[in-house]
């Protein structure tokens, strides 16, 4: 299996990007893994949010192959605990799922768009985060994830 | 009412104090706020955990003044939207609260007499973060929650 996390929008600080960085380094140990990030609509700040949110799905659709399994990161989806998300992205590779884009949205969310084409939302939190930090989040927790599945000494419950 | 946010140790990312700073710069038009880096306990690397949280405990707890509040971030706590979390600010000054403390514990969390003593918990997320991003994720939260409760336009619902 390989994960994707696909967002929306350049990451704008150098600093995410660094922490970023240093879990990526390290990520391959337990899995092939890309943060992919979109180009922002042009002239976004000048559209009416629902025209951004369906530029931004019209983006995201463009971007997944056949056969790959898009589950969207989102406040409102299914909570985990770290355990219970390692054990979720166990399930994926014991279903042969072969590739498994996470995705985060624009400032705004999602297009319904989005929400009816692929329902699987998961959340890192009830709490909104901005859609750039939560970027980070993501990476430490998919790596804490597989420290989980592969027994290393990273995570202490 | 002012807020503190205690945490156990120093942030030993220069990326995320910058990241904490951006925000802490914006903070005093909404709340007087302050983060407490607590030294880290002597020899902690050798010793026994529960040693090692004890020690902690008693270096969090010498830090509380006479009718502070406080309350521990951790995942096994209430869980709340950011919506819900701003009103929860909100209700703390409506009691009068003066001084609320929010406190993040060390690598193994906190030791059993913090949780009696101070049964009030917090979770930002069931999952698990590193008690050095959660900093950054707090801060966030809190800038976030006033920002909600002054109306300002940077929280998207």
């Amino acid at each position: 299996m390989r994960i994707t996390l696909l967002a929306v929008g350049k990451t704008d600080s150098k600093e995410l990007v660094s922490l970023m960085e240093s879990l990526e380094k390290r990520l391959p140990a337990f899995i092939r893994f890309e943060r992919k990030e979109l180009p922002d609509v042009k002239n976004a700040k000048n559209l009416p949010e629902m025209e951004l949110k369906n530029a931004e799905a019209d983006l995201i659709l463009s971007q997944l192959g056949s056969g790959d399994s898009l589950i969207i990161l989102d406040e409102k989806g299914e909570e985990f605990t770290s355990v219970e998300f390692s054990k979720f992205l166990d399930r994926q590779m014991t279903h042969s799922v072969k590739h498994l884009v996470f995705c985060i949205g624009g400032a705004f969310g999602f297009s319904d768009k989005i929400y009816h084409l692929h329902p699987q939302k998961v959340a890192l939190s009830k709490m909104t985060f901005t859609h750039q930090m939560v970027r980070l989040f993501f990476i430490e927790q998919l790596y804490r994830a597989f420290s989980i599945l592969q027994g290393k000494p990273y995570h202490n419950e």
